[in-house]
Parts: C-alpha cells; structure tokens; sequence
C-alpha cells in the first residue's frame, strides 16, 4: 500500500525550516505496511495547496497531510479538500463546544474565526484532538483514504498514535518493512560506504541507508516482506555479512549509542570514570553525562586547555610539556593517569590535540589527536589524525575516546 | 519569479533522513529574487518521477532538481526528463573523457554502465561538475527553466555557486527577498511568538519565521518588494518594534550566536574566563570552546559531579556543601569563585543543578539550576527553574550561564 504525505506551510519553504513531521509519520506508516512513495511541501497558495492534493489521490492510496488547520485566512487545507473532492464543510458540533468551553474559560467571547477550527468535510470521520483545538479528519473518497492532521508535532503524533495508527492498522495490510539500527564508531562515511557497498547488490531485496549524524554512524537495512520469518532471517544474514566487514567497528545492531554502552560498560564492571581533555573542549565530558545517572560512574572532568591548569589541576609534569610539547603521546598519558589519580576513579582518559583551524604546524597538524587511557594496571595510547573541520575533529575525538573505554572493557587483553 | 525543487533519492522517503539540500538552495533562490513555492521529494520509482515533474513544469517557472544522476540503474532523473520533453539523451563528449580519465588513472577500464553519467538531454546547457563526475543540465523548455543537479551536497553547492547562480542572476528578476536574522535568549519559543504575534498583523507585507534550534531561538523577517530603500526601512522598523518587545533577550540583529558574542566581549575586554559546572557537566566549556581562537581567553574548566572534586578540584568548603546542599546559591557562587582563584580567570563561572530525569525532590526539583558569576570585585548568583527533559534542561542551563558572561560585561553596573 503506497502512501503520500502533504506537509502544509509556507516557512517550510523558507531557508530555515523543513519538514521534520514526515519522518515520524514515514516511521509510523512503514510499521502498519504502508510504504511512502511521494512527499510534498506546500504553502498557503491556494492553487498549490489544490493541485497538491489533486496529484498525491492520483498517485497513492493513502495521503496523509499535517498543517494548515488553524484558524486564519492562510489555513486553507480544510476548504482545499472540500472544494477538491465536491464536498461541503459542516460545523462539528463538539469541536464547536470544545472552543466556545476553552474562551469561556478565560473569561473571553469566542472571535467567529475561531470557529471554522469545527469545521470538517461532510462524511469525514472526525478524529478528537487530545492537544489541541482543531480535530484531524479521515475521509475515504474515491478509493483513497485521506487524512489531514495539525502541523503542531505534539497534536499531530497524539492523533496518529490515538486515532489514526488504530485505523490504518485495521485495513490489515499483510505486507510489512523490517529493519535494523546499526551504530559504527571509528571509520568515516564514506568508509562505511565502501565496505558496505558490494552487499548491496547481493542482497538487493533490501535497502540500506546510511547516515552520518551528530551521534555517529549509522546503517538502517530494511526489507518489505509478508513473511515475517523469512525478513527476519534475511536481515540477519545481512548484518551478519556487514560486521564481517566492518568487525570491531560496528558498536551496536540494536541502536545502542557508544554513550550508552559506555555506561553499560562502567555499571556493569562497577567502575568509575574521570576525564582530562583539551582539545576536545568538554565535550568528552559532556557526552559522558547526557546519560541520566551517569553520576553513578562519572566522577567528573578538567578541561585544560593552558599548560598551567594542565600542571595545576591534573599533575602533569611541567618538563615533560616543555620536552614533549602539550600535545603528545606523553601528555595524553600523563592527563589520563592524573586525572585518575586525582579523583581516584578506574579509569581515567586524557585528550590532547589540535582542533584548529589555527595553531597546526608540520611536525603537528591540525587534526592531530592523542587518547590516553589508564587503570590501575598502566595506560596506553593511541594517536589519530582526523580530517575535516574544527567541529568534526571535536566529534571524532569525543568519538573515539568514548571507543577507547569500550574497548578496554570488551578487550582487555589487547593492547588498543 | 516562482520555483519549485524536486529532490530525488528513494532514502529521502525513509525514517532516517530527509531532504536538506533545498534549505541551501532555497536560500540561494531568494537571493536571486526566485520564491519557493512547492518541493517534492520522490523516490527511483519511474511514474512517480515523471509525474512530479511533470506537474512541477505545471506550476512554476523555474524547476531545480537534485539527485538521480549517478550512473546505475535507479538513477533515473536524466531518461524521466528527456522522456518527458520528449527529447533524446546524447553523449557529452567532454564529461565522458573525464569519466574515462579517471578510470585510466587507476589502471582500470571504464565499466560501460558509467558511460551513463555522460548522457545529457538534447538541447540542455552542461554545467561540469568541478567535484564530480555527472555534470549539472540547464534546459530551457515550454518556457520554463529546467535545471538538473546531483544531490551530493559539495557536488551540488559547487555547481550552484559556479553555473546555476550566475545563469540565475542573468535573469534580471527585479523583485527580491530581503531578511533579518534575530537571535534570543533567556525565553522559551513559545514566549518569544507570544510577544511578536501581535506585529505580524501590522507588517502584513512581511513574513516571519520563528526556528528553536539547538542554538537557542531565532526569528527570520522577511520582506519580497522591488525597491530595496522600502525593504529595508520597513523591515529596520519591525526589528525596532520586535526589539521593543523582547528587550534585552534580543542578543543580536546580524545572526550572531551567544557563544561568539560571549568571545567577542572577553576579546574586546581582554578577558579570561574559567568554568565550573556540575549538571550541564562539560557542556559550558564545550560551548565556549566550540569558538575557533577560544584559546586566547578559555583557561580551563571543572566538571565536578561528585562532592569530592567540588571540594578538590574547586576548593568549595565541605561544611558549604553538607549545610546548603551541593544544588545551592552558595555552592553557584563557591564554584565561581573557587575556579577563578584556582585558575587565575578575570572571571569564573559556577553552575549546579538538577538536571534529571531523577535525583529531585520538593524542595529542589528537577530543572532547579544555579548559575554564579565572580569577578574580582565578588560574585553574584541567579536561580533559575527550567522545564523540559535532561536534554533541554542542560541546554537552557549554559545558555542562561553565557548568558550571565554577556550582561556581566554589558550591563556591569546592575544586579542582574
């Protein structure tokens, strides 16, 4: 079953704003069976917003539209549709009751604009609005079912979860996508591409997306079956081949984030972790504690960016910054093991590098980073050289320090 | 001059990602007078493609497509448009060579499928792709302009910049778009719109859009008009009247961050700062690090989780913590002080709080954050009840803490 979505408003076509409100109806309509073949971005024009609605019940069984609901002149999906489809728009009498109750309320006379919100297309199915004012509306009409939904998020995802979910459930569509989330650290997109790509052709029954985002990346394989045995199997024969070629880099096929297992990490080995970063600016630190209780295992973080706070707050011998320079294997090692020292944690990291885009020389080049790690046994080191800008060197650093503690639980033995 | 932008790739219609390409080049449209004023985004499916396109020649004058030129199968933008205009696909002989050429540069012979990144539609103006191989197609037809890009973004930033723009701008459109770009702090979205709604009525010539971005709030005026001297006193006056409203929350006119602004102040007044902070645990000093040169007046910072490293690292009295609390006035203002001292910062920033989703109680509630400020003539402390998640909670928390570095230098002779 094939599906369009209409998202209505005209800041979506601005520079500054795109619709997000299709991904979580995409998300939602993919697990009931119904596969989007089409999205559209109107505005408030009114032969747009027609010739829109007229397009998507030719091309798909089921358009889905959010926005353009709300009381004013621009809000003209309800009498787009009516007009389009030869039908009359009727006062529903308990969304009428709900607006005139929310005015009263305050004291107030209800403004007659408000009441075109009751407003809904003869014969629709009127979809209450938990969150709001304007209901949704469920037509069926010309062998297509049509839905209109507010563009609030928040009263869009109640409606879909409430009302509308309920109903596309019930036409029993026995085709469904099956997918999985898999996070890699350690390698760049197009690395990931690379290796990936040649499965692709072998297993061209499914589809893989990849996406490079703030928290990593991450391949999404999906497949359309109506056999779910034979879906799942696929799948994961699939992944079973991806991380053949991606091996310790693949961190998690259930969207697990290295943050996450981090955190499993230390709790499950009850230990403790503090932090000395330089480069990395805090940000270290930060993903270490965007994880509610983290403060069961984080012990906290100094972020030295001058040699002075490196010597004052962490130890680090002051000769062996003037013999090796700030960022240095050494550093990075004598950060990691001060740091625990310090605060008496497990483990402790340090990172020290260059960001840029100033500050880089020959010798040591902006993107140029050294992660130390110790425990009670020692510490060791590992020096990178990551591309890109001052933004993308803070997040692969980040990355790949949060990677060094997951490695040093899941392979000890092993020197990194 | 109206436009539309199609934007094809079968993962834009999955969960995980959507178009963002448009946002870049919608903004690049309105420079050149070009209004947006529908987007498709469609998959490889054949009759989905051509009938987005076909309506799009329906509707606007100007339609920029992005993707579907790579060289396999589902690549399907270049045969769907010539089909449609009924005109043939011929081989551009300079692209070609280059594909050849590149293959010969790695010993290879060219597989005959990529010849296909050579085929052009007859009659179409070739842009070459400076970093790619498909090249960019301008075509003129049924009195529209029909322009075919890759959707790799550095591939298609790169021929917009080079071909599309300067073809666009020949166009001689005299209508332009003119905006402004406001940012805010210290006020919920929902506060901001409150407070500005009532101007949209009286500048009904302008149009303005309000974005809550991890980087704090933002509103865009805009204003199409011919005559630039118009444009830009109507939209000075609504700046003026929005500044009115918003106060001292409207940090910049020019889209400038709080984190630059931050910079700019400790530059200009020669400036150190140092942080201590506990619940937004890394994410202040990520902030003022994330500044390029941040080096210059960025000490160091303090993530201090636990009692121990308060009193450790930041030198806050134990008696302090056990009596007040370690989420107090008090300890805000002891980390200020106690991380300038340590580290000899013009200024020192303190921040406590309890940013969730446990760990609250009555008296000190999830979102209760304290931020202190020292300098050397003392400190001073603000409370703050923020709502929302842990997220957001840590987000709203160093926002208001820069926010404190900024009035501290802009209004130094009030009690903020």
């Amino acid at each position: 079953m094939k599906a369009e979505i209409i998202a209505v408003g005209s800041e979506l076509l601005t520079p500054f704003r795109t619709d997000t409100n299709s991904l979580y109806l995409t998300a939602e309509l993919n697990q009931v069976g119904i596969e989007v073949v089409h999205k559209a971005i109107v505005g408030d024009g009114p032969d747009e917003m027609r010739s829109s609605f007229q397009h998507a019940l030719d091309r798909a069984e089921v358009v889905l539209s959010c926005g353009g609901l709300g009381p004013t002149d621009d809000d003209r999906t309800r009498g787009t549709v009516a007009q389009l489809l030869g039908r009359k728009l009727i006062r529903d009498e308990a969304t009428y009751r709900k607006i005139q109750e929310r005015f009263r309320r305050f004291n107030r006379a209800m403004p007659e604009i408000n009441a075109r919100q009751a407003l809904v297309i003869e014969g629709a199915d009127v979809l209450p609005n938990p969150r709001g004012t304007a209901p949704g509306q469920w037509i069926e009409a010309r062998g297509r079912i049509l839905i209109l939904l507010p563009g609030v998020p928040n009263e869009m995802r109640g409606l879909m979860e409430l009302e509308v979910k309920p109903r596309l459930a019930r036409l029993g569509v026995k085709q469904r996508l099956y997918s999985r989330d898999l996070r890699i650290v350690g390698l760049f997109e197009s690395e990931v591409d690379q290796r990936v790509m040649p499965l692709y052709a072998e297993y061209s029954d499914t589809e893989t997306t990849i996406l490079a985002t703030a928290g990593g990346i991450q391949l999404h394989p999906r497949i359309w079956s109506a056999d779910p045995a034979y879906a799942q199997a696929r799948l994961d024969e699939l992944v079973r081949r991806i991380s053949l070629v991606l091996g310790e880099n693949l961190i998690s096929m259930n969207g697990e984030m290295i943050e996450e297992i981090v955190a499993r990490l230390l709790t499950e080995n009850r230990a403790t972790i503090a932090v000395a970063e330089s480069c990395t600016g805090g940000l270290l630190a930060e993903k270490l504690t965007s994880i509610s209780g983290s403060s069961a295992y984080f012990l906290g973080g100094v972020v030295c960016y001058s040699n002075e706070l490196k010597t004052n707050l962490v130890g680090v011998p002051p000769e062996l910054i003037a013999a090796k320079g700030a960022v240095s294997s050494e550093v990075a090692l004598a950060l990691a093991e001060g740091i625990r020292k310090r605060t008496g944690a497990t483990i402790g990291v340090g990172v020290t590098g260059i960001a840029g885009p100033t500050g880089g020389t020959p010798e040591k080049p902006v993107g140029l980073v050294h992660i130390g790690i110790a425990n009670e046994h020692g510490a060791r080191e590992k020096s990178f050289r990551f591309p890109g800008d001052r933004e993308r060197i803070r997040f692969f650093a980040s990355q790949n320090a949060l990677d060094a503690v997951r490695r040093h639980f899941l392979f000890p033995q092993r020197n990194q």
